[in-house]
């Protein structure tokens, strides 16, 4: 990346962003692209969520009751991925493990069936690409699945990346697009001297906006193929005696195994938590049990009260203004990356919110907060 | 005296001991002790299979049918233990750990239990001290133990210490002696310049002497307490619906749990071993689900054909050069370390050898070895 101060220093940036994850780093390579002076801020550019992140661009997979904005805003996202990832190759000449081989979900137990099979029909209704499987189909599909497997679903357009190799692209891009980075932290987005300050912060972005971001713990781990040979290639997620894992395949023998969904902020890896993802891994593929441990990380992911992100305009509550807010990507940082960057340069390039953007506005939770805090006076 | 005269005059060592474990570290003290002038070879002291180990030291729960010698080599150096402890407590300031809250052995299945009985009869056939404990005796011991224990037994004089720093603290001790360190590896022990060479160097010592010693994998835990208070105060030793484990809690927080045996001379931690301590250590103790997993590691004990160690003179296959030999503890290391630095130094000072050590002679499986290979021949 170009050095600090060199190139901008007797003028002033257009564009500010705050925080080097892939949302930062994607946003300010969008914003350089369109013509802007983009500085970025990190002291430690792609070491939060990211770094622990398996990288599933699983637009289907991740589609829940009650989210179809959300999902809708996936599923763009997810579609803007094949171009996003052939460009960033092209421009670093970097492989960013970007793989298509699909998604498996599979089931164990008759519980555990009739729990997917609620969430498939639902994704059916919105005319999402799934294909059940019968056991048998299942099989021949990855014969290493556990014979216990009971049946499962295709999601063909449920992707994946490496997350730290895109980080490591999008740092050659940012270099190339002459975005500077100033590797230090921010305190107070009204110190930074640009035309539009930009906040893709994750966790961070809380006490730098105000918003109502919350750190929820995901722990992860990351095994090796013995001579590097994983003994399946789509991605597996499965539903095992009621706990929830998933399994993501690398081409370099890594797969990594997550991951806990857990109301606290610590990023402490705990025994029972490795003891959980392991026993629901080695439930769905047995042939894991002889694979490497490699490593066992734990990382804050950053939610929202609707576990949707917050992509727009903010008005700061201290000086009145107005900052770009990018933040609260919770468990899609990595999917939501494209969309993202996309359409946040747009808003700092002067354009007019796009459509899609509606329901993700970050002051969304204002007044309803308000409302809770005067519910609850009585009681305090 | 054998191992003194001519070699002060032209300045070479009395004693030469190859491998800085706590079993050549030992030695080592012992034979400065003794006024001998020693040097021991190791290019990483203490960073061996003793870096890996528990610490525990239980002549009564390691003890197994067919093993009666072995066993009365373990309640030798037990007894040598309080004294060995506080004498290199004394020496160097330095705490190693060591405590003797006792061992509890708890089983969880009518199966562990009638496992379990069988050992404890034989143990008590050998008059070894230990306590058969009902459920509620076992968890008014430890509240912490599982609501599924089943039944128990106390072992009060199996104790433990903490293998780093026990090696911490013999480093210390050898350097007051004025023992030299040499921070070489040593592939040929007729290199050595010395009146009396030592062979303590583990799984290494195969190649050394032509001994058969082969790695036994062990792949091991540790974790953290939560601010630092383990909620258990003895060794716990399991036997969990047929899976045997260990948790050994230190005074500082951390909870050590062990171990696999494996066949292999690898170093790699495996899910599947990590999955198996976990599951078991959790049925056991349910709280440690909590902990923090600091670190999982994988070494290879010293193992020989009837798992018991190789101390004495040897001559060697070459140049027929007798050397000592004090290896193939497998997974009595630790215990055996007063007991093994004591002899071998009256060996290497030149006294007869105890007769304790006469089942352990490192040539007892020469003449089997020999027939083994004459039975195979016509068959190759």
């Amino acid at each position: 990346m170009t050095a600090t101060g060199s190139g901008h220093a007797n003028g002033r940036a257009d564009v500010a962003v705050v925080g080097g994850g892939p949302i930062g780093m994607g946003i300010a390579w969008r914003c350089a692209q369109r013509g802007l002076r983009t500085v970025l801020h990190d002291p430690a550019p792609g070491s939060g969520a990211s770094s622990v992140a398996a990288g599933m661009l699983a637009p289907v997979a991740e589609s829940h009751f009650g989210e179809a904005e959300l999902t809708r805003l996936l599923v763009d996202s997810a579609a803007r991925w094949p171009a996003f990832a052939a460009e960033l190759t092209a421009v670093t000449g970097q492989d960013i493990g970007y793989r298509t081989d699909g998604t498996l979900v599979v089931t164990l137990t008759g519980d555990d069936q009739r729990e997917a099979h609620r969430l498939w029909a639902y994704q059916q209704s919105l005319d999402l690409p799934i294909t059940l499987l019968r056991a048998t189909a299942l099989r021949e599909r990855e014969p290493a699945l556990a014979p216990r497997a009971r049946g499962g679903a295709l999601m063909p357009d449920d992707h994946q990346v490496d997350p730290r190799r895109l980080v490591a692209a999008l740092d050659t891009a940012l270099d190339r697009a002459g975005v500077t980075v100033v590797p230090q932290p921010v305190t107070d987005v009204s110190t930074l001297d640009a035309q539009v300050v930009v906040v893709a912060a994750g966790c961070g972005s809380a006490t730098l906006t105000g918003l109502p971001i919350r750190p929820v713990k995901g722990q992860i781990l990351r095994l090796r193929a013995p001579a590097g040979a994983v003994g399946f290639r789509h991605v597996i997620r499965g539903y095992a005696d009621g706990r929830h894992v998933y399994l993501v395949p690398r081409g370099d023998g890594e797969v990594v195994v997550g991951a806990t969904v857990e109301e606290r902020g610590d990023t402490t890896v705990t025994a029972g938590a490795v003891l959980e993802l392991l026993r629901a891994a080695a439930d769905l593929l047995p042939e894991i049990a002889e694979y490497e441990l490699v490593e066992a990380r734990a990382a804050a992911r950053p939610g929202t009260p609707d576990n949707a992100p917050l992509l727009g305009w903010h008005r700061m509550p201290g000086d009145g203004r107005r900052v770009l807010v990018a933040t609260g990507h919770h468990r899609h940082g990595i999917v939501l990356t494209p969309v993202t960057a996309d359409l946040i340069a747009d808003l700092a390039a002067g354009a007019d919110p796009d459509p899609v953007l509606a329901p993700f506005q970050p002051g969304r939770f204002t007044a309803a907060t308000r409302e809770n805090a005067r519910e609850k006076e009585p009681w305090s």
